[in-house]
């Protein structure tokens, strides 16, 4: 059960509208969310630097790999840095991507930070972001 | 080339001592670099809440896969969202880890974020970081 609070809302609002954005595929939405000289590192270590690179770097992708894939998630943290700086925490579930031979592949699981901001008015930004895919640990080895 | 300011050099710093206790195995020293809430997310998408989380789970991996692992890296940007937060992106490499059956893996490539703040005093400390491995893409399907 999530603890909403006045200062939490808003935030987990923001990061619910990134996924409203991913699942519309709408990159430019999307990129909209972030501030114009955000950071983005994604689940294989590309760093994007700036919403220029973040928006380009998801067109790409959504035109093959995401482009049916849906993304839905709990933000299961929201801690206060400052009244107006927070770190999110979002952990994901991604369905209907792509294999670069095109076959769907099972459900990903991840965990997403975000730094977000609010830089002047009342509106939250995303100052950066970093996403980590879930992997299951090997099995240990057999006798 | 390192730009350095009067403003990302404390930050570098501070980034520089958790390869340095990282390197010496010190998992006490390495936490102590955390605030008490601290959220970490290491590159398989485990998540520890606060410092005493922080050091349990290094110490743990000290002991086993990292015991003879070293870190080494670029503080590659350090980004100001206030005076007193920073966000700083680490480009590292690990050498000498260990495979669960105790084989010495290739060195490993990765990006890790960190959100620091001020709080109180001239010491900045990682209230949040999340680490991600550089993963090449594979290679396109063979014809």
């Amino acid at each position: 059960m999530e603890t909403m609070t006045t200062f939490e809302e808003p935030i987990r609002a923001h990061v619910r509208r990134m996924m409203v954005a991913w699942n519309a595929h709408d990159m430019h939405a999307f990129a909209a969310l972030f501030s114009a000289d955000a950071e983005f590192v994604n689940v294989v270590g590309m760093w994007w630097r700036g919403r220029a690179q973040i928006e380009a770097a998801h067109v790409a992708t959504h035109r093959t790999m995401f482009k049916d894939s849906q993304l839905s998630g709990e933000v299961a943290a929201v801690k206060a840095v400052r009244p107006d700086v927070a770190v999110a925490h979002l952990r994901w579930t991604m369905t209907g991507a792509l294999s670069p031979a095109g076959a769907r592949i099972p459900p990903r699981h991840g965990v997403m930070v975000f730094v977000l901001a609010k830089d002047g008015g009342e509106a939250w930004t995303i100052r950066a972001a970093q996403n980590t895919d879930i992997v299951e640990p090997p099995a240990p080895p057999g006798r």
